[in-house]
């Protein structure tokens, strides 16, 4: 007698293209058909691909990234069926474990062009660039961002329930509202559906279009059931508590994420990768209604990496943007202001500043809301854990010693990613009421 | 020999009208007489008023907080000039404690009615309410909140070094660049240069009258020098590095708070008390430069209150109102969202809702920004952390036993918040963007 | 309305002889008259004297320390009589705060003459020595062990309630066969009723004498009520569950500590002080039988100085003696040899072997079992926080840099604390079995 | 291009014996011959089989545990040559990972026979017993002890380099002579080398009968090299720094434990499993003399599950035994009566004594020295962390609700252990001089 190994529910092929396995999808809709069926209370190993379903490569250029095709993420596996699951109740999912592949110990962050999906600060780094991260256990280098070493907050960036017709509707209808009052040329402010590229698991052509033209893409996470939420701390030992919006829930899970910081500000922002998430289903019935829940919540799980809390520098940012402009409590622009104090610091090191950029986005980084109630200006701040790096970069580390940082991989033929005047979008209020103005 | 009792280089009265007190003031301004001179190294107690100057008394109405005179607020304790200080260093400045007076061991939270100050929920909440809370040693308690208590997270809401004049002038032209573009008419967007009721410590009349023309309100604070940057980590044991603008520094320090969330929220948010501050000083020649800074960057201390991972119930917040609009990347629509799905969990174990905004706005909630990039949806989280409630309120205290948790305190004869429909803000996408709707 | 400051139930003067303060005591026994009734739930400040009753002072000799009275200590605080506690209940000791004195913001760390209290490495390092600590709110600095800071880890070295007649003569019978047992010439094994000194708090003569004739020394700790058991971690916020022996559980506290490392191994190793506890009490009926409880139990506070996992080095030690001789499973021998192992590990840095022993004795180290089955070698390791001092000791610091230590204070004429070869009562297991070697 | 697998180093069988694997050994000698060769700066995998070399299985019966062949243990993998080590070096071992096997995802916990093996309280719990535990990513359960998860604090119970011929003397020497002390007819205090069923690894005839000869036991661990240090917080990214002894530096590595309590308390008391680690090694030239180091030391790494401080429950344990009599000093006594506590306290909750003896040796407890300078008194304290039950243990859980706890298993037929009076060794003090008793 004796435990054998956990069944895994679901495999993903590395050498197939994404777009043919048949277990994977990359929108949401609720007749995606399941890709198993798994009981209340079990166990089960389910594997991802990453989230571009392979189209980023363990390399020196960021070439790739340059040119990744948006219409084609995220391949998420699933949907599962949980047995017993019905629309009102919650899904109880723990997280047992998430690990890469055994034989693909890597996976990378990328700073997307600003033309081909750009990112939280690409009015001021534009360029694509990319950084490879290896792995060894629970720890990560890169060769791109020397001088650094970190334990994984390892995590899924997406993970729900399927929507039902109902949610599904709504999502489509608030966001088209959206993009029909976007007054601004150069910035799209939601993805409405997509046919292109969709790819609906099991699907026939007819269902398969049918998702296209209705599906709802993977970009953004949702209020009624999560999503595509990218919390860095919904890690290994979390419990997440999901509405279930439809018979047998449709869970489905993707874009696995070896570390990432707060805000995933460069957007392919973590270290995606491919790999097997563990995770125990159990579904608690009515638990919408009883714990009077609208959108998902979570318990951490035990084993984070811990710094000590002197261990952290924490910066300060304010709504006031890179051009002096003041703006109303805009907490996107003090997030912003955040992550440049960070790298204004760093730069004396010798990193570059899409070195940190990479970093900030993908190191366990601690960005709060600190106040945002005295006007003007909202104030958050971003802890900067010392301890990740293997050079003291705290404010005794003066004068600081220049390191050789290398650099990391940017387009073929480039050696310095662009620096630009930044703000354009900030003068509207980026991260805040852009889509208004008239 | 053998060392005696720490210098107190500035006492208050707790029975003299703040305005009267010469070593107190309401205003930012390089010209204020110096309340004392610390020497580089030295270790001072500093007392301060409560930021109201004593204005909310212990009792249980909130007449006091409904009237409540905005423009006298807040009293700092300073300037103080640091020996040796000179513009371009850094003032180093480490909480070596914080205590409230041993004979007034209590502290208030205020909602501010939404005519006079308002919060951040107070286009659904706009009644003025306010929770007393009583101190013994590390913890506090309320009467008008009951079945709850914790260990404060003390710690000044406001602390900087007086700006210089062209800082100043800095300040005031951009602020009021956005006033002037404010096309709305029932919400301040700042606070110009006010001279009723401005005191400006020992000043005599003209220069009294100088800065009430010149000087920078307390609300908000500022990249430049931090202020009023209501951090809540920035505790017993944090150090502080902050920007030096003029001669001497002219630090001034107040608005302590025995514990505050992230946001404080409710603007009168945290628990806002009378007491002392124990601060060491030093001076960092020319550690603007040496270090890059443009704003404060602070190392937390090691004594905050610690409560297991698993211990604190995450709430995810995505930036759509509710009304169910949905809004670009906005972090403060996010953010509400996110307080409102706590106030929903709470009601059902007898909390009103005005009860649970007074305890996200004081108890130690974790504001994070996890994810900012997924168009077009910003996500935040709040943890919320289980063990400041005497009872279970975890995931599967199911069901709810609704316990007596009487009432907060009201203007006289009210007995119950109103709640409104809220969102009015929202649809000009307040927290972002609002100053630039035409 | 509103709370005024919290009762203090017991008052201490500096200036006048502990001996003839009437709220004092040194011995445990279940007549001494109480000092104060405290109610069921109320809460209260104690003052307290240190260890000593004064007999330390600050000053650069440690002729004090050579000199201590040993038949004077502790003096106590109490006893008091909390209402409604009887036999076979537990006394819920919340302690809500800890505090030196406000105009004597110092304390002391001893190495006691291995001819008069001795301490655990007394045959190795056997002269008086001593350290004054200067107090700055939360942190403590040393001009006699330099390049050291730490927030303190501020507790009660003994609290407990009286025995009852039957438990001390529990007490007293047991440690008297133990020491008619002791076969040992130079060491004392335990300290039996002592008239000499006695102090009974506000008992007559008559009753003092019987309490100088019967009374339990303060030292040691004993499991049926706790006593001194000198726990690090029984700091701020700590919830202690005390066995109630007799009719109004006559609860004592003293013997504060600033901060203290585990097995406070220099015997006067705490950072000694006196100050105020705050405590609060409440009865639990029966609760000896419903816990099943026959110690003390404890839940710690939220506010334990925090330092990161990977922030401290910790030190393996085994049950091989310095003289290489093997012990079997001897937890103290391998404590012992822990400690060494840190000596040998900062002498480096420039400390002297006393100045490290005064260290290990009072900053907050971690003493841990780590495995006592695998014979005939026990395992105990120590934790030390990196981050207490100023320069870095990690063992990346190679070749270390000597600073300049300075001294602690020996007697008066000594520069240096004895070196000599230790083990002498190792040879017949020190630290367990000594008393049955025939 | 891009990181492939690591490379394991070693590689075992479940299915073949393990005396007849070649890179397996159970006895440390110098010459025996290396498994492999390590790169300075390599990572590799190393498996390893479970201490007993399989011969616990999941079952329900204790009949494996009570006939453990101990001659057999414990089965290391290795010894690994490290290019470039050399005596007088340190060799810096950072372990990356610890992973059960995906297809054995289980291990065990055993309470020895008191004629085979026994433990650490065989005088009071005589019988054989067992647990089974079932791994799901980082959890563990058990049938035999139910109501309890916890994430394994997972990490290897040996790891060390061999000894030279000189330090293997010193071992043998030494404790030859404690057990030609030994006085006690049924207690053996040490284990000489032993040539039956010693396993040299591919050594040929002779040599394998020379290290059997020669060779030191598994069993303890040693001030030298470390070895069987059984520390439970050794855990995923520690970095250990080893004394090495002879050229090459001969590593070896097993024992493994998905998790262990402070003691390790049973003997079999880890949750003992088969796995593969994953390390790091790096070289330092001259480090035993550099860092004045005669002992490992290590820095645990920043993934240890943590509690909050105030989800533990401290239990406090005297030197005074369970007949009653008074000890001096000895800590194993104390450690002793503080595993008892916790035994009574958990009774009332259902579960049985051995089912808390077991859960005490492999559950994550905090086993601390408290005091020991205290005469006679030492106190030690145990903190159990609450959160690792399904119910609440907390002492506010009053009455007790006792559930339905099965049984772990004992040998066929057997339904209950035995307890027997207990305190027979500790009469000459057991855990301290035994050996010296004349």
């Amino acid at each position: 007698m004796g435990k054998t190994a956990i069944r895994t529910a679901c495999k993903v092929s590395l050498d197939t293209p994404a777009s043919e396995q048949p277990y994977l999808h990359n929108r949401w809709h609720p007749d995606i058909p399941p890709a198993a069926s798994i009981k209340d209370g079990e166990t089960v190993k389910i594997e991802c691909l990453d989230w571009t379903g392979g189209q980023i490569l363990n390399t020196d250029t960021a070439d790739d990234v340059r040119n990744v095709d948006l219409t084609r993420v995220h391949y998420l596996s699933g949907p599962f069926e949980i047995e017993g699951a019905a629309p009102g109740d919650l899904l109880l999912v723990e997280i047992m474990d998430v690990q890469p592949f055994e034989d693909q110990p890597w996976g990378f962050t990328g700073i997307f062009d600003k033309g081909n999906g750009g990112g939280f600060l690409d009015e001021i780094y534009p360029s694509a660039a990319k950084a490879i991260w290896d792995f060894e256990g629970i720890f990560c280098t890169s060769r791109h961002i020397p001088h650094v070493k970190f334990a994984g907050l390892i995590h899924p960036g997406i993970l729900g329930c399927a929507p039902s017709a109902e949610v599904l509707n709504t999502w489509n209808t608030r966001e088209a509202e959206l993009i029909a009052a976007n007054k601004l040329a150069d910035r799209d402010v939601a993805l409405p559906p997509q046919p292109l590229n969709v790819h609906a698991g099991g699907a026939d052509e007819e269902l398969t279009a049918k998702v296209g033209r209705e599906g709802a893409r993977t970009i953004p996470g949702r209020p009624e059931h999560g999503g595509n939420c990218d919390i860095k701390n919904l890690s290994r030992g979390s419990k997440v508590y999901l509405p279930v919006h439809v018979a047998g829930a449709k869970f489905s899970v993707g874009d696995l994420h070896f570390s990432q910081g707060d805000g995933e500000i460069s957007f392919c922002g973590a270290i995606e990768m491919a790999g097997v998430i563990t995770i125990n289903f159990k579904v608690i019935k009515n638990g919408m209604a009883d714990l009077g829940l609208k959108s998902p919540i979570y318990i951490p799980g035990p084993v984070e990496p811990q710094f000590g809390p002197g261990r952290q520098i924490f910066f300060e940012g304010f709504s006031v943007d890179e051009h002096g402009k003041q703006h109303y409590l805009d907490v996107a622009v003090a997030y912003r202001q955040t992550t440049l104090r960070v790298i204004e610091y760093l730069r004396r090191f010798g990193y570059s500043d899409y070195q940190v950029y990479l970093l900030l986005s993908c190191a366990p980084i601690q960005g709060h809301v600190a106040g945002l109630v005295d006007i003007p200006n909202a104030c958050t701040t971003i802890g900067l854990p010392m301890d990740i790096f293997d050079f003291d970069i705290s404010p005794s580390a003066v004068p600081a010693k220049r390191l050789d940082m290398g650099s990391c991989a940017f387009e073929t033929g480039v050696k310095e990613g662009k620096i630009t005047a930044g703000g354009k979008n900030s003068e509207v209020s980026f991260g805040g009421g852009l889509s208004y103005k008239e």
